[in-house]
């Protein structure tokens, strides 16, 4: 009998990416690994699942012999799905997503696949963290996010979240010994300011690149922003339920049966 | 000088969908109308954008000579950012989204493409709204929709939402004189528990597609799932700060720096 932690992992940068890889490798000390991705990039495909197309399930040697990992044809949400209905025997204790190759803060956990999949597991009564390092690069360092996986990840086993959250945690591109902490933030109040970058075809017809500029209007020193700039990885607890509880009254106060 | 209410208006079941054209005969009322929404059906997309594809933007004459049309080949989200950077020379007085075939109420606004489209809008400061009716059908009867959105989005025009928050709105399947009101309410916690259809291609690999039953775990009288089953129109503030506030303290006794 096992009774080490099962500890599910998807992502949205897809199974051949760097970030899992690393996570993979932290979440192999703290209990058995099951790992579900998708087999494609799927970077901004927000809370999207498949509903219109059928999914592919396949195998993967990827991650060596002694970790089951699969790759699927769908969206992170749909990994996170799958696995809990058709791969894994029992409810996993905590579900892990990324480490996502670009910073998740702020208002782009609207946007985040890496989330999605964490919130997924969420919604069904999972643990569950998603994970960002704030660079890019495919060649990116992940010592510092490696350390603040590994401890996030255990705390969070010990101590566990209360059921209707999940966790948002970014980690700055500094090296280890530069890194202030790690600071429990609320998400920072910023926007895409949209771009598009409009072109021309071969055939004279437009087309268009979205490209965009994040603005901060947050000046507040408990947001993850602030965290991220000064040097500490941003936790930020992340809801569900997405009411505004505290517009209801003025709302009623409209007299929509007038 | 036209003094009228510019409404830009989008959805996720694509431009031909019958719930918009509704939508465009109840704002054309209200306002002057600009529609830019999907090629083609976009459900359960949630709040995806494109940054791996260039998009297109063509303009339309679905909705007649007096409707200035655009169709896009990207997610609603896209086609709200397209609609405010490329489209429109100013900022519209309200952005609304569907109507859409089917219910977005508890827990489907997470995977809900017509509530990205509103939340894009919200998240760049407009007033913001999503509607959708309880009927999956094409030819499903718009009638008492039409009536709640009309209702809705006046008062929307008058009162303004605060800058935080915009509505969901969600209307039963139920004639017009069966509609008991329009309530106020919160997300039900509900879920979906995933059952995949398990199937065998002609060689011999497995697929399968994603099914699954609602499953509403909430008793409140004041959720969007108890006004819907009781004929009334649902309204939910919704926010897009997932931040769990009620958590951070709990997550700041955990003394994650240790």
């Amino acid at each position: 009998m096992n009774n080490k932690p099962l500890i599910l992992i998807s992502n949205d940068d897809g199974i051949t990416a760097p970030g899992i890889r690393v996570l993979v490798d932290c979440m192999k000390k703290l209990g058995t690994v099951v790992v579900v991705a998708p087999d494609s990039p799927q970077s901004g495909m927000g809370h999207a699942i498949t509903i219109n197309e059928s999914l592919r399930l396949d195998e993967s040697d990827y991650f060596g012999p002694d970790v089951l990992a699969y790759q699927c044809s769908g969206t992170p949400a749909d990994c996170v799905k799958l696995a809990l209905d058709k791969v894994l025997d029992r409810k996993p204790d905590l579900l892990v997503s990324g480490i996502n190759h670009g910073s998740n803060s702020s208002v782009n956990v609207i946007y985040s696949g890496t989330m999605s999949a964490a919130m997924e597991g969420a919604i069904d009564g999972l643990q569950a963290i998603g994970f960002s390092l704030l660079d890019y690069s495919l060649d990116a360092d992940f010592t510092t996010a490696a350390e603040v996986v590994s401890k996030v990840a255990a705390k969070v086993l010990d101590k566990k979240l209360p059921s209707d959250c999940l966790l948002n945690v970014n980690i700055p591109k500094v090296p280890l010994s530069e890194l202030k902490g790690i600071k429990i933030c609320r998400q920072a109040k910023a926007k895409w300011v949209e771009k598009f970058d409009e072109r021309e075809d071969p055939y004279g017809r437009k087309y268009f690149w979205l490209t965009g500029e994040f603005v901060n209007m947050d000046n507040g020193e408990d947001t993850d922003e602030w965290a991220l700039k000064h040097g500490y990885a941003s936790v930020v607890p992340v809801q569900f339920d997405l009411t505004a509880h505290h517009v209801i009254g003025n709302l009623n106060s409209w007299n929509l049966n007038e």
